[in-house]
């Protein structure tokens, strides 16, 4: 049996995005897995992965932390499975657009929803994530919410490769889903469950990959408590 | 035997950074081929290819145009010589690579170096290189050279997540090259054939792997004629 812990906000809302890579893989995989809730703040909950974040898996007697570290560890441990990777060069390629997502599109999303991240992370996470995010970004939250329709375009700014690779194929691994798009999708399912506001227009190519994104697996992604 | 259609500049520079990537596949493949240079502004040359930009291949009866259908190609075609993408994981993510690089990097590089790409395209081409430039930067060659400083930074910011990437990894592929490392790398043997400029510092890990990059094939990418 396999463990998977994450954050846990408001209304049982489970919002780390680097678990929801983590989730999706192992769903890929056909695996079961129980998860166990954290909160951000709580560092001593998770001490024993020896780190200071989620995602962290246990399977039997063996215990991985970080994402990409879990996305590996699945392929190499369960190569039955349908592959998250596909080999050598597609897991080298997965790992340069992985850098890509958490460098350029996940601080471009984090300023457009911080606000509303902040607004549903625990109650005793509350001041933790202000204090660190208004660190990071070097501004107030209030300041970011004011900003906000400037932080959506600029976001939809550095998504536009992402349209028009999306407009060639239905997945960002071709024709169908693997661990790239559970990458950049970790990103939009973050911003469904913490933010009630809309970051992508319909007619968006990025909005019907999704839309297939939240369908795989019966739903699982669709169907969990969100903003 | 194999030919590739691709631009020629003053002094027998080959600046195409689209055909960089042909070259590139086409020497991972093992083929051998023979180039075929043409003009930018001479379309009468390639009308053959029902398209009106270069690369173009023909192996035997076979023509193909544009630089991701030709790496298709070669793929398919030779599929017990060394593999472009490994898969059709490996082959979708390439192509959302493709479409970032295409979409974010050619045009920051393009702000930095068009001055002095259009010193040394063929003197037949300078008008006409100028006039589509100038209409698709929506300014002056000349004010893109007053500009070049800050089209530098921007770019540097761009790639900032290929050197994250590189910092884990030796190639965009992994432990060894592959096609995504050929679509980045030709956007640097562009900069490298036309522009005296360097726009890498030597601490990049760009920088060394750009290095990597010109080794392989016997220098192959190293032994051409530069600005």
């Amino acid at each position: 049996m396999i463990t998977l812990w994450e954050l846990e906000g408001k209304g049982g809302r489970r919002y780390s995005l680097f678990s929801w890579r983590a989730r999706m893989a192992l769903r890929h995989k056909g695996l079961d897995f129980a998860t166990q809730p954290v909160c951000l703040s709580d560092k001593k909950a998770i001490e024993f992965s020896s780190g200071k974040t989620v995602p962290i898996i246990r399977d039997n007697d063996t215990v991985v932390r970080d994402s990409w570290k879990i996305a590996e560890y699945l392929e190499d441990r369960y190569p039955q499975a349908p592959a998250l990777f596909g080999g050598a060069i597609g897991r080298g390629v997965s790992q340069s657009f992985n850098a890509w997502v958490d460098r350029a599109v996940v601080p471009a999303m984090m300023q457009a929803i911080v606000f509303d991240v902040h607004e549903r992370v625990a109650p005793q996470d509350e001041a933790y994530l202000r204090e660190s995010m208004e660190r990071v970004l070097r501004k107030t939250l209030e300041a970011t919410r004011a900003e906000r329709v400037e932080a959506v375009k600029r976001l939809g700014r550095i998504l536009e490769p992402m349209q028009a690779a999306l407009k060639r194929q239905l997945f960002v691994c071709g024709a169908s889903p693997a661990y790239a798009d559970y990458i950049l999708f970790s990103v939009f399912q973050w911003a469904r469950v913490m933010s009630p506001d809309e970051v992508l227009a319909p007619e968006d190519p990025l909005f019907a990959w999704r839309g297939r994104m939240l369908e795989l697996f019966g739903g699982f992604a669709r169907e969990v408590p969100t903003a």
